[in-house]
């Protein structure tokens, strides 16, 4: 074994190491991580489970991944230092991005997509009087969301659901900074849309990440196909039963 | 073993508790329970099978499973008492919209999807002069449901299906008094819709409950294909063969 | 074993008793049999292989199967002798249709699919000056059919590919006239539409049947993506490359 | 084992035998292979390795692939001298287009598929001023692709992807002459679409063809999206970031 292997090799389907590449062969199924695109990242404690670049997500492997440690990384989270790394691959471009998620936001998973949907919702709002925010209220599935940082609970049916959309950078890692200010402007938000490029979403845990991220993508076809129907993003609806 | 295990544990793929999760599995894989949305109950005798509130469909096991007694529940169907409860999880808020079906309609599976197509036929229906009711004939798939409770055979290709809608509630629980008006009104009704949230489908047991959520989901589908091709839902055609 | 099970109990993949569920099995995850519609039969010598009817075609199992003797058959069709039934189901309604498949066409192997993309086919057409008949040409995929009965080769990609359209009745077994006069009308045809409700595919073999009825379900697909976007199923396409 | 099987014979996934087969089993759930369409070869040293015609993709075996040396074959690529070849098959007529990527471009590996989505990019391009070439740019996936032969690196965001369209020839080996004439105009692209066809991607190895060709796929199905919702394919993006 050479040094670091023993991060990455676990019996156990519950690792990190483990979950990381079966997470990612089903997203690969829903079109999320098509093309080497996209990708996903573990923190757990202290160590951050990371799949390399430009692999094929759907045939990952355990000892494909990278890991390093969160209190090891400096401020500016560009000086790596890796406690395991793969052989005959290179760190992903969206690592400063995950970890962003994990120092600013106590995440415990994020996954990136390149799903159409997130997409030609961003091409979508770009001619609008508000390009800069995705919002959509009295649909069901927003209650899959948490109702932000810190905070107990979820949103509720007749709640807007708010992600940010920042604009597309050559350098993915260019990416970094204007994650960080929209989750600063945008404390409460899991996730931050990518201009031309796709979506980050995070979650307290590996549960909260991935099913979050279904409930998003749900939202993201819907509103596609809302637009297709001229059905309004935004509606008001009067509410219904006892009001708590 | 715990008490109530023996409730669920059995060796027989046929068991409610082992169907449940692996119907979940393929509800998930159609886009149905996205997110942990939706879900799937089993009303064997007195016994009724419930997934938990939260889990992630695809990965439900069958120790997931919360059993109760039909007999035991009042007829508010709000106090309710287990006799096998899964540690670590909450009962799914659809609980008493799932004991509808079973003690109004003698159901023997209730099925609840969030399906986007479900979702855009009652956003389809919301700004026409019956937003209430969904109406479709002439399509062979009508053929898949029953005529209606306590009723024999099913519908035949020119009969008119139609699905009641009831607006959506902050609360799921908070349904359940317009789903048992909706079946009050619409006695002969295997589903009801529920505004920007998804469908409640019904079936004398496992078999016809999800042939019919299929045949509904299906026919959702093709509404909304056929609206966005202009082609009305309700028609008038001509007979042809022998009519019997 | 009771009697006539040795007819659907085969170790062999190949058997047309094996190879119906796992037909089946595949077109289900493809819409194509959804909530129990559909089927698939098979011809071998004098030997037809049927599913029965109302099962969940991801489910069938070889002891499913009925298997009757063509030969033994009547004129009509109707009065149908079966040499091995399973407990518990009823014949299918295809069941004329198909055989009609095997007798005029000699066909070994005949598909009927309620596919979304044959019905909303059959339902743009309803409106046009030709709603009995479609057409498409230029297209690649085209090269996916035989020319027709008793005849040599396949389409080219110029050749228009005609499918013929007949009303749906109420009761399946009806249609078993207009399908074998469509057959008649259209010798060299390899299936017929149903308006409203799907289409009938059948080749000389399972192999031709099975890519006869992708070629055409792509198609289909194809035909409703085209008008979606205003492009004509028709076109004058200027020939290209040596002329053979 | 008759002559030439030792080369279609390993217990080596990665050997190209075993890599065709499972290949062509995913791209058919991807729909680039309905109905024996489209195809997938290999090279490796001065052996090529293909599929045969009209076998189901999702069905192949090793045994079923035809092996032939790439020095053997003479400058029109139209002779060809099979090492080994499956009884009961004839030889794909994609041979000539494969060939050409890999003797022209010196590619490991060449997919044919029959996506939809490639046929309604074509169509689309059809009715406009620039009818023979797709071109897309600032959209992250563009970044899936490679400069350009013997060019290192890939494209970036800003980029243009520009993919040339041949016409359709009535037989398809009938279409080489008019690919190693695109090859030759765009000395960089690792792709040609056929009009009304589909379309050839390449690349370095069967890593590069197989990312390339998802990516590829992954963009025309977003650019007939954009049509659908009159959204441009070449937009004017003010760049973000540092520009290196």
């Amino acid at each position: 074994m050479a040094s670091g292997d023993e991060l990455v090799t676990s019996s156990n389907p519950e690792h990190p190491a483990n979950l990381i590449p079966s997470l990612c062969a089903k997203f690969w199924t829903l079109g999320w991580v098509t093309g080497t695109g996209g990708g996903c990242s573990i923190c757990e404690d202290d160590l951050v489970y990371i799949a390399p670049s430009g692999v094929q997500k759907e045939l990952m492997k355990p000892s494909d991944i990278y890991v390093l440690s969160l209190a090891a990384q400096d401020a500016s989270l560009k000086n790596r230092v890796y406690l395991r790394s793969p052989p005959c691959y290179k760190p992903s471009q969206c690592t400063p991005l995950f970890l962003a998620a994990f120092t600013l936001r106590g995440a415990g998973c994020c996954i990136h997509t390149h799903s159409h949907w997130a997409v030609l919702v961003t091409l979508l709002l770009e001619s609008t009087d508000s390009p800069k925010m995705f919002e959509i209220n009295n649909i069901e599935q927003i209650k899959g969301f948490g109702r932000g940082f810190q905070k107990t609970g979820n949103l509720g049916y007749h709640d807007t659901l708010r992600i940010p959309v920042i604009e597309n950078t050559p350098h993915e890692e260019d990416l970094t900074e204007f994650l960080e200010e929209a989750m600063r402007q945008n404390p409460d938000t899991y996730a931050v849309l990518v201009r031309r490029h796709g979506v980050y979403v995070w979650g307290d845990n590996v549960h909260k990440a991935k099913t979050q991220c279904e409930s998003l993508d749900y939202l993201f076809q819907l509103a596609v196909e809302m637009k297709r129907l001229n059905l309004p993003w935004i509606s008001e609806v009067t509410p219904v039963g006892p009001q708590r």
